[in-house]
């Protein structure tokens, strides 16, 4: 199996939120679609290890703010390199507002967003899927959303090779957000703490 | 609730391909995820109206084949605008091969094929949601995928705006397909022959 195939897939992205009580939290993802159309409803698949996830499945309610072309990396790193449990995502941010379903959705670099309930919750191992009926959604901007591959090319920072450090030690670069490991050796259930993915999508790098 | 909203969602595009027993098969969808990476996991969502529907229901199995960008309208054609109930889409047709799991996957306008078991099947009204772990895959080519942004610009052709029929009668139009249905009103429980969506995405045309 050459697993590189994954990467032929296409996806969007995307912030995802939920509230809890009184707290906020969203986290980055790239698989929200269109599951059915009658009834019309969403699905979304997030990593178990994240904050949100927890969220979703205690209260059963999401909402999916579409990224736009205008997202800049900020958003990216706000959203996605943190983690809601160390930190407060919403604190002093202003480019957001409350949906029907009391849910914070994003409203800048962004294009629109979808609220759903979570009807169906599949275990799926490293991943939970929520799938449910659209609950209110509305269109933010005429810009074109950001596919996954659109963010690399353009919007992500290329980070420069760094190979071994000053030490001598090998450098780990997850391949997904960048995060980088030092160490001779990657252990086999590594898993990124910035983005969640597994140790087969980190590469070593050489200089 | 502005339905708009939806499509701003980002899709790739594929062939979607089933065996059972003699026949083959195959439809375009444009919902394949990795739903999952720990175990790896496929998912698809797929129209209930479509014969290979029927077929992954019986045999529990799928190929994904992903369709890059030098893909012609022709295969989009011959996958998507005609039911398996009709003709043998693969009658006479070379541009295939049969994987691990015996299904077709597509070898020209691709760049990859992902095949998978169905673990789970999720009823969702007008779709069937298939969930699996990979069984076998491989890239094809280098040429980038097709996004269905991609599709609709650079690959579908532009239907000529065509209004009232000579007979004076008012034409409607799917927007996802093409497909033009004369009568005055479109019946609310109407669904497209060809790409089986809803009439809500049927547009009222005027010249």
């Amino acid at each position: 199996m050459n697993k590189e195939a994954m990467y032929k897939l296409s996806y969007g992205l995307f912030v995802l939120t939920a509230k809890e009580g009184k707290k906020d939290n969203g986290c980055i993802i790239n698989t929200a679609i269109q599951a059915a159309s009658a009834p019309n409803q969403l699905s979304i698949c997030i990593n178990k290890a994240n904050a949100t996830h927890d969220m979703i499945v205690n209260t059963g309610k999401f909402t999916v703010s579409v990224l736009s072309q205008a997202a800049d990396f900020e958003l990216f790193k706000r959203f996605g390199f943190q983690s809601g449990r160390d930190v407060d995502k919403f604190e002093g941010y202003e480019a957001c507002r409350r949906g029907e379903n009391g849910i914070y959705y994003v409203t800048e670099g962004t294009n629109a967003y979808i609220s759903a309930k979570a009807d169906h919750m599949i275990d799926l191992g490293s991943h939970t899927m929520f799938i449910g009926e659209i609950t209110d959604m509305d269109v933010l901007s005429k810009e074109p959303s950001v596919t996954y591959e659109y963010y690399l090319k353009e919007i992500k920072p290329k980070p420069e090779a760094v190979g071994k450090t000053e030490n001598g030690q090998t450098v780990w670069r997850c391949k997904i957000c960048g995060y980088e490991y030092v160490g001779e050796v990657l252990p086999e259930d590594y898993v990124c703490p910035i983005c969640k993915h597994p140790a087969s999508d980190f590469e070593k790098i050489v200089r």
